[in-house]
């Protein structure tokens, strides 16, 4: 029915590839066997890297769930995207479920262009870019949905917060801790399971139809609360945590033998990566790893935002290659565009980048990194220098009060628990000779100077073209939270809304 | 000639095999690719593990140089060799030229043995087991050797010290920064080729002359001063320390495919490992990577003394193993004895466990591994607990003149800058949980209870039976000194001996 053209060199026009993005929350660069882990307990990932292309140098575009699943999402920068908050500055924000935004009717969605080219789209597990009614993702582009719009925290008394909804499609069919049990104390829940059955039927349902497909399966097992399947627990070196990644490990083996089988491997596009770096404030039971680098989630250091990243695509993609391309999750709204054969929007800015020639061909593209916290650029990527032009790990009020996430590393003046400006004198590392940005280089050197220098216009550029999205994450309510979601008298699960009291949400990190 | 026998289901019975030991100098954990090096540089290391097997739990017995060698060499820990200092508590000692010690007659080493076996044995690079007359390898088992007794440190003035000599066999035929160049400015150093071509062409002569070698090359480019040939100079994303690493992976990929294209690959056992955790003292320039591990050489973290590992066996080791076990280079000696059809010596304590049932058959074998800093047992582990009885990097007096052993790392209370004894109520991490250890259990908890009963016996008992050897790293004298070593008179390179003026080494680690 539809007529796509691709100009790529992969022979005679092949159909529109399926388009798999297998979403991780808060796993790190280090947690799998491929990238150093050193329990080594992740065969099929490690298989899937083996027979696909290694990324060591891909980064999250935020180091927090929602903005980042917001720019993976729209292909563009939180602080366009609108996924930050000006309250305070340079603070991390996200959509816990009093928060008033969420994602804009004015953004493009990936799924709402791929529609354009006759795909149709699920999303599975975390949607987290805002739980009010206009927010949800079958109004962005999604044609189906099993999932939840918040984190899986709780048990709440449903008086001051409602248990989160799980929806199926439009409407929600139950909630976590009530109808969808996690078990706080063993670590026990089935939800992963849950998330690779319906991967598993949707991609059989859309082989049968014939139709292709675009699946982002973001599931959450490896984000606290930490849980796993009762023939998954105890079975890791690594505690909890690494049963959760010997779940993941297994499902997604499951996921790649099922397209084989149903041979629409060589059809199908898998990318694999995560939302930000690990949690170190919830190690060692609940948090991952960063391997060599510096801190995690939160933080605009490398740990905080360099992510474990692979591409697969038996046929296409030849096997065991490593790519050192500087890449972005916003790249794989780009990326999937360009295996659709659709152009990216020339309305707005999209900051992610076709990486097809990059995993195709093995070229490699110029291209920066920034690394935002909120409204405030922190640092900056130009091939292997990284320049920090503000530092922050978190407040003296909330490391005082345990909230570490450096546990056991402190680089003076680096690590630092006062916002620092740098801004006329950026720190400068060299990412290659020290990756864990331990050894700032000398200002007075030559390699300083002639870095900078080059940096330096980089950022003057981005900073005089930015135009920042009205920010979503500055008001919280109360009563925008989860009380009475679609579906929920078919159910008997409507609360009582409580009377709207917008405030400024706090964002202390 | 001789006739062996072995219980190794091989098959038929197979002529003893020949053995080849890759010893990398300050090599760390995560200095290779298979090891999560983000740069991923070393594609031979990298195969060489695919086609063998990956230990991922592999231990020195020291985190210094020398002993780590003397008991790779006799299968024995330091403290029972005699490898170690009583000048002071737990101090990491060596074998600077000025050392009066080295390896006592009194010690059986591994190729003394092998030669009951008809094996021919060469040392390339490295000794480092003391200079004087009565140490030298070939009058301790080896029958070849080109390379040094002591570190490359230099270039001395030959009045105050001399030239560290190299030797062929029996006499040096020159001296660093002589004869053999080591360019401190630009790191230039053809030394690596040179160790390169010396065990292709004992390889080749071997193989001609159907004899069984052992093979110890010790080299020593990721040592500071930091060293690579010209051609590989600037090609490491990782600066002067990668462009090392990659003309080692470079050189030991030459060396395997010569086993192959000689037809002799399945008759030689090939294992490499490193003598201690990266240098992280001499990084970011000089020194490398411990992957996720806890400071580096020196100390008795694992940093310190987990090695990268590598077993490569073609038909005999199944391609892509990765093992758990608890592994020591002590273990080499045992598992080289075992190749060889011989028995460890009875007459004493050997520390070393035959390594074939586990790369062979897959089999693990539970032994603690003992971290020793001098004459102190710091820590064990036992499983994936790890209990450490004394904490310390290093004094506040080093620390103060800028010696730091854990750059940007900082675990309070563990990474001490005083002696800490923890006998009565010693620290335990889990090293599966928390490979870092950053978070050790809380002493209340019953899963301390538990694994401290079992550690506690372990270490009762490995004490009571202990009889430490008579130290050798105690005396120090500028006598001794590599003034005039055999063959200095061919030469016109023999210095002027002073007066000997013994004194007690100072060892301030």
């Amino acid at each position: 029915p539809l007529c796509l053209c691709w100009a790529l060199g992969l022979g005679p026009a092949a159909a529109a590839p399926n388009i798999l993005l297998l979403l991780m929350d808060d796993m790190g660069w280090g947690d799998l066997g491929a990238f150093g882990e050193p329990s080594k307990e992740t065969p099929n990932l490690d298989q899937m890297a083996a027979e696909g292309m290694l990324f060591l140098d891909f980064y999250t575009a935020n180091p927090l769930c929602s903005p980042s699943r917001a720019a993976l999402l729209t292909g563009r920068l939180p602080v366009r995207n609108g996924f930050y908050t000006t309250n305070a500055h340079a603070r991390n924000a996200y959509t816990p479920q009093d928060v008033v935004g969420g994602i804009q009717d004015s953004e493009l969605l990936l799924p709402e262009l791929l529609k354009k080219a006759g795909y149709i789209n699920k999303i599975i597990g975390k949607w987290h870019l805002g739980h009010r009614p206009q927010f949800h993702p079958l109004k962005h582009g999604f044609d189906e949905w099993f999932g939840s719009p918040n984190c899986h925290f709780g048990p709440y008394d449903n008086r001051e917060l409602p248990n989160i909804p799980v929806y199926r499609d439009w409407e929600m069919i139950g909630r976590y801790y009530e109808d969808f049990k996690i078990d706080l104390k063993t670590g026990e829940a089935n939800l992963t399971q849950l998330y690779l059955q319906e991967a598993l039927d949707f991609i059989s349902k859309q082989q049968a139809s014939q139709q292709p497909f675009f699946l982002y399966w973001a599931i959450d097992a490896t984000h606290a609360p930490v849980y796993a399947s009762k023939q998954f627990l105890g079975t890791s070196q690594r505690g909890l945590y690494g049963d959760a990644v010997r779940e993941i490990d297994d499902s997604i083996g499951k996921i790649l033998r099922h397209l084989q089988q149903l041979g629409i491997s060589e059809n199908t596009f898998v990318f694999f990566t995560s939302d930000n770096g690990a949690a170190l404030i919830s190690a060692p039971k609940q948090g991952g790893s960063n391997g060599p680098f510096l801190c995690g989630k939160q933080t605009t250091f490398e740990g905080g935002m360099r992510e474990p990243a692979i591409a697969w695509w038996p046929g296409h993609i030849p096997a065991g290659g490593v790519s050192h391309q500087l890449g972005n999750v916003m790249d794989l709204f780009t990326t999937s565009l360009s295996l659709a054969g659709l152009q990216p929007p020339s309305d707005r800015q999209i900051d992610g980048i076709d990486l097809l020639p990059v995993i195709l061909q093995g070229k490699l593209i110029d291209r920066p990194i920034f690394y935002y916290r909120g409204n405030e650029m922190m640092a900056v990527r130009v091939g292997l220098y990284k320049a920090h032009y503000w530092t922050w790990s978190n407040s003296w009020e909330e490391y005082g009060k345990g909230t570490d996430f450096c546990p056991g590393q402190n680089v003076s003046g680096v690590t630092t628990h006062t916002q620092e400006e740098h801004t006329y004198l950026p720190l400068l590392f060299h990412l290659g000779r020290d990756p864990g940005e331990k050894f700032p280089l000398s200002f007075a050197s030559e390699e300083y100077q002639q870095a900078m220098e080059r940096i330096s216009g980089i950022v003057q550029q981005h900073k005089d073209t930015l135009v920042p999205g009205e920010p979503q994450l500055n008001v919280c309510d109360k009563a925008v939270m989860n009380w009475s979601p679609p579906g929920c008298e078919k159910l008997g699960k409507c609360l009582k809304v409580p009377e709207s009291d917008p405030k400024k949400c706090s964002w202390p990190h």
